[in-house]
């Protein structure tokens, strides 16, 4: 970030008064330029005892299995990007039911919320980012496969844990374990 | 957003090769410049039957009551938000304990998030964004004087399901009333 999106004249990085962390601020017309986390918004959709996953056909990771997920977008809610991206990446149709994991990615700048969901309908079809999708058994599940660190936990805590409880935990945050806090609230 | 922030030149409003809707694009460099909700984060800190409050000293909102809670910034995770926001606005020590709320205010493109948390000392004082700190009993809360609509929704969770349940909605989503979804999930 170099110039300011409001007036194209150059930034400078300062504390800006009342704030306690540098921030890119303009020379010209004093606006402060904020760079926060995105969310990323997927969804767990089952049919019975099936998980829909979609094979990748972009980079990063082309080529690999992942649960249909991407960057929320201005304007919607978080389930309603759930069934979006689901719907955008493998032509499938979910309820979205309950809120399945909260993953920290601090080094990525990013927070993963998955939905667990039920499919609506069987008919399913890769959009332009998959070059497949498929309904695994949990019990097939390609754990070599998997694209993504927060993909594979979010799969690891529906087999640990079906149909209930949430998965809030932190992926390398600042390299501290003690740092990483683990936390599962079971369903009654 | 009228200028590149990379290369300073003009942008333009067009839908990117591969996309579906339209962004913001750079004329000179190409860049594609993504605009995405924003985190919130906050914490319903308790002692004991009480829960903390600050009534704020900026606006919006001046001198009503809050939960300490802030945009989450890059490089933490929402959990370390949450602490960092109760300390930063009420000198308070916290720890977190699990996932009390996810609140999509999608008119506003954000998220808020509020942990449950356990007050660790009795000294609070207020930070610069607050007046006034102060622990209410569940039953004093000052459910007129609420800054804003998602603390209310957190509050009130809070005192209906104490201790336990994540509550998942949204607010003021497009205006349609069948697409505010709320889902508890109790704890055992
Ligand atoms: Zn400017
Ligand atoms: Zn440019």
């Amino acid at each position: 970030m170099k110039y300011c999106s409001l007036c194209g004249h150059p930034l400078r990085v300062a504390v800006p008064p009342g704030d306690n962390r540098p921030r890119h601020v303009c020379g010209h017309c004093g606006e402060v330029h904020y760079q926060n986390p995105k969310v990323v918004v997927g969804a767990i959709a089952r049919w019975e005892d099936r998980v829909l996953l979609c094979r990748r056909a972009i980079e990063p990771r082309l080529g690999w299995w992942t649960l249909p997920a991407g960057f929320m977008e201005n304007g919607e809610s978080t389930m309603e990007a759930a069934m979006r991206e689901t719907w955008e990446e493998a032509g499938a149709l979910i309820e979205v039911e309950d809120l399945h994991a909260l993953i920290d990615v601090p080094p990525i700048q990013q927070v993963h919320l998955f939905y667990r969901a039920r499919l609506l309908r069987l008919d399913i079809a890769p959009g332009e980012e998959s070059l497949e999708t498929r309904l695994f058994r949990l019990d097939d599940i390609p754990w070599d496969e998997l694209a993504f660190e927060t993909v594979r936990l979010a799969l690891r805590h529906e087999v640990d844990a079906p149909g209930g409880g949430i998965l809030v935990t932190s992926l390398g945050s600042k390299g501290s374990s003690d740092q990483r806090q683990r936390r599962t609230s079971p369903t009654a």
